[in-house]
């Protein structure tokens, strides 16, 4: 939500004549994303995201997020992709950051989610991760289970500071989850990352999914299980079953669940609660210096956890 | 710098329903600008800026500002006129605040700003000024130097905390502007607020003004100060003859300055590096609960207040 990394007109410049695009006409930093500097930027015919990769995405990483764009936007899946340059190279340098010229993808992100918007959220989560399955790179997930009691001790002197009593919560919910997380659950390209501010809508229509930056390889259902987070609770944190059973049944036309999968649901759910939880409590904890950004409640996803932790079962979440 | 008002889809579409504009594509918050909401909005064929204007505007000063826009712009200035509904209004409501929907200008404003840039930037101001004479309305400017005291007193306590012996400068710097403030230059219409990022360029041709939120009527030469500070002083805060000279220069072409303004020039310089400095300190003690912007710093106008203390003369400014 704030422009990280101002570019001198010079610098863009020299960035922009190393691609066929002609001349630019308009570069505004976007209020949007918390993790990159993103500008929209506009040629007299085009238009283009310039997104400065900033220290929160690893350098290292990048490649197979760009080659990942362009390997489902090739399977037909609307996801922006990395213009390459005339040297071929869609990755370069500006202002000292990695950065990438990304096509422009219209639609609005819904600001109030609304269950037809499940249907196409469903539908297009489950495109991606057949799509995913012959992209020829992996990335392992530096936020999946493993990595929650090391986040977690970073923040459980002080947890109680956000919530009386919440360390305790969490070490408990993090116990149940390590007991419970199954390993053989289907795996593959997972967004990690879907909330609403990430998915384009054209009325009804799904136009677009964007800010591919967390993605990774892990359990298919975790990635399912994400989004019932991010789309199917309610401004006051009440469960929303109408728009999780259509989500879960435009998924399941496309790709079908296992039996495993479907009774791997609640922890999956779970699972994906901490995490967020567990990010967003850190972040509250240790707030950047010089941030421009308001830390996301950490106490949402608490409300969502103990949801969870309550179901009895994966038809608590509409499945038929 | 921020988004302050998020817009809902359907607040969006009802809003948008107004104008005889079809349907919107995109939706983007621009992280610039820190006094409103503004987004880029498209449709299929044209792009537009929403402004939703936050509390810092006065609801009873909108119609002077969107009337100079349109005045402006029909009197050849390039600057952006808000778009009428089928109501016939420019000002209406969106998401309980007054909104308007304004034409987009291309062009980029510059990150360095070269000393071309000040050509374009001091034609462009006279003829603001010219073109602003016949305009019907008028707008007391509520930051002029009766109101710098009183700002002062509201920072005195404490400005010390930013600079020791701050207060004291301050103190003996308003009794010198008042004691030598005129009062019988040529008054009119001034932007008052025209830093670069207000000006946008294509390539070395000055394209478009923008933000008319702090327009009134003042001394035309006090907006030429206005413009000499914030465009003609060096990241090092040293002055920048060359640039000040063409700045002067191309004004003083299409609207020539009275022997009184260049007399006077020294202490309009000066009045408009204290009025910033006054309210950049202001915004640096009292900076607004959950503010997502990072004040400016004050102390970059006290140094430009401290050369125009030592100048001998308006020939310092490179008047021929």
């Amino acid at each position: 939500m704030a422009v990280y990394t101002e570019v001198t007109d010079e610098e863009l410049e020299a960035f922009v004549a190393e691609y066929d695009i002609g001349t630019v006409v308009s570069c505004k930093g976007i209020a949007e994303g918390v993790e990159n500097t993103n500008y929209l930027m506009q040629t007299h015919d085009r238009q283009f995201i310039l997104t400065l990769y900033e220290k929160r995405v690893a350098r290292d990483d990048l490649p197979f997020f760009l080659g990942l764009m362009e390997h489902l936007a090739d399977q037909g899946i609307p996801c922006p992709t990395p213009l390459h340059g005339r040297d071929g190279e869609a990755l370069r340098e500006l202002c000292g950051r990695p950065a990438a010229l990304i096509t422009f993808l219209e639609g609005l992100w819904p600001r109030r989610v609304q269950p037809i918007h499940c249907n196409g959220l469903g539908e297009a989560l489950a495109r991606l991760h057949i799509a995913g399955s012959s992209f020829g790179m992996e990335r392992r997930n530096d936020l999946s289970v493993e990595a929650w009691r090391p986040l977690f001790a970073q923040s459980t002197d002080r947890a109680d500071e956000v919530q009386d009593g919440l360390a305790g919560i969490l070490g408990a919910e993090l116990d149940h989850i390590q007991a419970n997380w199954p390993d053989d659950l289907p795996v593959g390209v997972c967004h990690a990352d879907l909330f609403p501010d990430n998915v384009f809508f054209l009325g009804d229509r799904l136009s677009g999914l964007i800010d591919f930056y967390f993605a990774c390889n892990d359990f298919f259902a975790y990635d399912v299980g994400i989004c019932i987070n991010a789309w199917c609770f309610e401004r006051d944190r009440s469960f929303n079953i109408t728009k999780a059973r259509r989500l879960l049944a435009a998924y399941r036309r496309v790709r079908p669940f296992s039996d495993a999968e479907i009774a791997a649901l609640p922890v999956m759910a779970r699972g994906s609660a901490l995490r967020f939880l567990l990010t967003r409590l850190y972040d509250w904890l240790h707030p950047p210096a010089g941030a421009l950004v308001m830390p996301k409640d950490p106490l949402e996803y608490l409300q969502i956890l103990q949801f969870h932790q309550r179901v009895s079962g994966p038809g608590d979440y509409g499945l038929d």
